[in-house]
């Protein structure tokens, strides 16, 4: 039976202008830089916003309109859920999903009844996983939705609610075991604070440590081996969430020494609530060797929440694929799963379609102009030339540890300021982004 | 002698990515939608931010390097400047000009001094126009650099800094008719309040209406009928401007009588900075009959503060430039005035052409975009299926207003949920965001 | 039968620094500046945030303890909660209510049947009236929770939405009516735009305008003699609310002749999150005589969304209260309403007494300091004393309106620059908020 | 000579409600907690805002009026100022100065002069200190003001100005000997970036960390024990600088081995820039051991750009103390450096003295109402008994580490979602704030 009433989403070339169901720049079998686009971006759909999104808002019910709201009961509905995800995943043509416990089965009143339920439902994804060959990018647990979490759940002031989130959690990575996932996520929409009146910030962090600890003990235990990720927002649900961005949260890492066993997956929107660009997140876990994966998507700059837009602005799918390009890939396992939803007005079943085919080609073509880029050396000769002064004379000394303060005093202490001033170059950054203008429209517009 | 070490800066299309001296699309005589190039675009160089403009910024002093940095006296650098800025619109072929009076020659111990000077600058730029055509498309007067506005001009609480206002400004109208400038422009940087405790809202909001209506007075008076325009800015100098945005801009001019004398100027970066897009500040005056003319910036939605960046992102431009076509051109004498500046790390006399060709080419291309998606109707006739329930049964009598709540009540009272959610209809938003994309790239990528 | 299991708030004064269920400053019938504090402030209780909001946010269910959680089936809890609400007021000492139509009751597939419960529902209150005395402040109707307004209500392309809004509101007045509502508000949550690229702002703003004339005319119809208020609200939950901020929905009154029989209603959260202070939203619509009514609340101006906290900030509520008493009151008919909740952490039943009592004795506080203040005229001397120089001289002949530029060249021309600094004063800000911090410790504090 | 107008500020107490040349809280020799409210506090003048600071903006000339105004030649300027500073000192009876380099006295064409010009001052700093008493709290140096550093220092791309650089710093750190600073700041203004594209951001981060050991090395070799500090600030002047808050700069002297011999100095009006409260950043210090000192000021949270006013909120004062009380004082030698300017509209000389006597009796009314609420250990016995479930049981099993995920799914799997909900309490947020409003009244308004 079908699902959706689209047939498999074919490339279509970039004659037509208009977009339909087809994709203008993503071939996944196309070889770019020494990868198949597949390979290079790993799509990965996910559950909780493709499937089981209803496209509410704080002020208003959802609108979606989808294919399996006519099961009324729970568990008939989780399993007509599947069969709609697998056929999604095909017409699509991605190779990887992603799922919270919680996406996939209703709860029951105790633990053990959720498992129960949960499971059936995973029985079904495995059998399909046969069949279709997709793959699990990473699994993750829903430790925020449910009022139990409301002040936390490896935070949580209250025991009984850490040890109810370190029993879900098991179980959560015992069918990651099941599934196959490449890797295991964290966000911690609730480990954070609502006011610093009433918490004990260090407590928590610790409570924080001790949980992530654990669940990489008990992953090992079960010889789960998958890349634990940690995913950075810095505000929403909470006031302050103690994973704010890339560079608190590898402070954190480092301090309770989790930095060996986990890395980062990191989000566009949430970058952009922290004040960062998605370009500047990356980097920063290029740089600590620590980028696991990533969340596709884009916020509005101008709205405080997050709005999890599919991706669609080139500028910003290039600078992200420039830096994966740098890197060699996302991450040792990562891949660019769409954490991403349609807006409230969009509710068609096939505005789902729309939005994976804008987000994924917009990524296939930041791919495109990353790599024309790359190629030909544009910013890294011009990097290289900036830098160069360290290269020689007292550059040099200052690289190799040679210098100290008195050597560089004699070495300063009479320039004139002419000569100084003279030491430094205009940056040109207008050329610069005019250049990356010309990258994008002549790559893609061929 | 040559100020600037270029030449010419020709159309040199789109063969080499990176970018040059050489325009890749603005082709000022290629006639798009019925109209040239430059006379939909109408560029004008800013006298502030290219010529006087240090690059300074509130941490460190001024970094530009300038030609005619060597002369000492300040009126001979007044006079070397005009020479430096007609061969710079010349050899960057722009057909306008903009500047405040401040900005062409240093002022004097008293008003008369001040505008004695002045005037010497603007015979030679009324010299210059006779023989290279230039022209101002439009004039304005500094009232807020001097610490005598330090809280502000026509809005000052002192009666003396109103009348030196009054007095300044009527020279700068003078200058106005003598150089032919097509509009006259009001950015209120003083006119606002540090706090409200100490100010009376309503007594400066009439005194600065009091002033535009002197203002428009003595131009009648002396016949220089150029276009007066207000320019919206939310804050920064001060905690809040008066002129806030569009919309607010709309309310005072009504409230006051001025929107029969006054339109618009509307900027990139302070529609940012009130929180709005620039599409959505064109469009407010657009609907209201107000637009005058456009200051072609860009900001950055992360950064807090007016920085003024030189336009390069095609998405903003394609969107402005699309206003502008639906509105059938910018305003009745409306321009593209660059009221923009290079980084304080681009600062080299070249980097004043690299940015405004990034600017200028920037708006042509999104003249091109906009043209072809106009001419293909791609959203016009979106916007028209979207609306078209208004035009029969139910939705043409509440247009003609022949409606009230008692009939609407008839038609909706027994109409059951499934109806009405079928009465709405998905905007597949995301795909209007993708269709966009393929115009960009396809319109300039050929 | 008790459902909230507190007694009375009693007034208990200041001597007990903890917090309980006691009022600090609130005391009804004292007499502030010639009026009783209740009359002042006639507090409301808004039925949505207090008797219905769940908790939620939008990664989480609702965390709400409430003691007619045990009705299940949705028309008996309807009426429990009356009798919930009864005790509530009655037990916290407020004068007024105020209600969306679907907070009462819940929806039947038509209109008609929606109406036949809330009539039942509302049947209930006017008994309660009856006896209480309670007072309705104003009445609503909720326009954006239902996808059928996914796009709009008064502003939905889709002209049978507009019949149903219309239909809606007719029955909503009608009962404003009957429950004797003193105002009557128009939020729009859902008028405004996801993207200008698919929407017809003017088009939608004329209906908008329509609908708001028809709304009055049918409460003219009907003698329903309300004072009706409009509510700004920047964006959340759409990107842009055409009723962004009071000075742009002022704008939008004039513009369509609704100013002489509207007002504004407005509120400290959304103020932030149009950029402003919640004083500055007040004074403008005092300013243009069009202050209604207040919704008393406030935001955390480091976070982006709503979250209508309860009043507890005394910088803010002076504020407020101070541009009240020099308006005379808060508008022919205002009260300030809480629209206002608890954090998704203070989920039991009390803590709803917890958040009223912080926001009555803080706007209570607000009064008192703010009266002292005046009566001691510290400001408004401060203010006199500023613009004095508009009293006499060329300052009065600017206010008179004999001056003109010509005049007042002749008087600033040869003015030297030292004169001119001359006539500026220091508005010494610094003394001016350490003055107001001693009003509000020393006032509070004895 | 007196250069200030003013007598020495005495306290008076609250007696008068209208601020004056008084202190209403500040007794320096009061003992607060076991100290001297000088000895919690240490109060700081900062050179740079207080007497060099023109009282520009972007788009504004200084304003400010000061004593010293009348000397011309810049060197008789610098050392009149310093008779002015220290008469401002005593005067206002702080302890403590802080100041840059360039502070102090004009630059000269090479390091050479320029250190000259500085030793000058320095020779009367030092004298003046001998009679005063006065003591250094921190100097630093001005690596960003100067062209030479537009794009960085020790983050410069060029060799030389690295050189230069260190030249410079090392004669600060000399100084910093002779004047016997408490402390050593370093603020990296220019350590950032414009853009990625053209940053080698690794690159660049190593070059601070190396510059950073080589200052220490330097300070150790001759014999100067100030503590290091670093001050976290996100942006403004560059798009984005390393340091952007607390969380970040002790990830980075983490990653580089700085942690040992650098803390923080923070900043209210940085912490707000960041998105974060000023609690919020003293508290991640302090429970990172590394809170060094404070820079006492508050930003305008609906406004981008640092404002650097003086602190006169007193919910931010008393959080700022209670942290610093529960810390035992602001670090090993921190202060309160008032990093503080005057709004440009308060230009004369004496509100130098009001807005630092808001900022002092701010800071000291926050110890006094911090102090209270400790003493009644309101807030820590709430926190003792939200965390008191890890005291005994499942919570104590997994403090010790006992617990592990199968022991906690054993605890937790047949427990029912009501008991779950049981565990979980309210955090009555709301009653808490209400409480510290009366904690403020009621201790400052006696
Ligand atoms: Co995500
Ligand atoms: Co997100
Ligand atoms: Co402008
Ligand atoms: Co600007
Ligand atoms: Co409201
Ligand atoms: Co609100
Ligand atoms: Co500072
Ligand atoms: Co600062």
């Amino acid at each position: 039976m079908a699902y959706w009433n689209v047939d498999k989403v074919p490339y279509v070339g970039t004659s037509d202008l208009k977009s339909g169901l087809g994709f203008h720049y993503y071939q996944p079998d196309k070889v770019v830089a020494g990868k198949k686009m597949r390979d290079w971006l790993r799509f990965s759909v996910a559950y909780w916003h493709t499937f089981d999104q209803r496209l509410v808002d704080p002020f208003g019910d959802g609108t979606a309109q989808r294919p399996y709201d006519k099961y009324t009961d729970p568990m008939d509905q989780a399993l007509a859920k599947v069969d709609a995800a697998f056929e999604f995943y095909d017409k699509l043509g991605v190779d990887f999903l992603c799922f919270h416990d919680r996406d996939l089965a209703p709860e029951g009143n105790t633990l053990r009844e959720t498992n129960k339920n949960l499971d059936k439902v995973v029985d079904k994804i495995v059998e399909y996983q046969k069949t279709s060959g997709m793959k699990v990018l990473w699994n993750t647990s829903n430790l925020f939705t449910n009022p139990r979490f409301v002040e936390g759940a490896g935070t949580s002031p209250y025991a009984d609610i850490f040890a109810y989130s370190a029993a879900q959690l098991k179980h959560s990575l015992e069918i990651g075991k099941r599934v196959g996932s490449e890797n295991y996520v964290f966000w911690g929409g609730r480990e954070g604070y609502e006011s610093l009146w009433n918490t004990d910030m260090k407590k928590e962090q610790e409570h924080a440590a001790k949980f992530f600890h654990m669940a990489k003990d008990y992953a090992n235990e079960i010889g789960f081996d998958a890349q634990m990720l940690l995913e950075p927002k810095p505000k929403e649900p909470t006031t302050h969430q103690y994973d704010t961005d890339a560079a608190t949260t590898i402070a954190f890492m480092k301090e309770y020494g989790l930095d060996k066993d986990f890395k980062l997956n990191l989000e566009g929107n949430h970058a952009n609530l922290a004040g960062h660009t998605y370009q500047h997140e990356i980097k920063t876990a290029v740089d600590a060797g620590l980028l696991g994966s990533l969340d596709a998507n884009q916020g509005d700059k101008l709205i405080g929440w997050d709005i999890d837009e599919y991706p669609s602005n080139l500028y910003e799918t290039t600078a992200a694929m420039y830096e994966v390009l740098l890197n060699g890939g996302i991450g040792p396992r990562g891949g660019l799963n769409f954490d991403a939803k349609p807006r409230r007005s969009s509710f068609e079943p096939n505005d789902l379609f729309y939005g994976h085919i804008v987000g994924m080609d917009s990524f296939a073509a930041g791919l495109l102009v990353a790599d024309r880029m790359y190629q030909d050396k544009v910013l890294e000769n011009l990097k290289a030339e900036r830098y160069s002064s360290y290269k020689s004379g007292i550059g040099a000394e200052i690289e190799s540890g040679k210098a100290d303060f008195k050597s560089l005093e004699a070495y300063a202490i009479d320039k004139p300021q002419s000569e100084l001033i003279a030491a430094t170059h205009s940056d040109h950054l207008e050329q610069v982004k005019d250049t990356i203008n010309h990258y994008i429209v002549d790559t893609l517009g061929k």
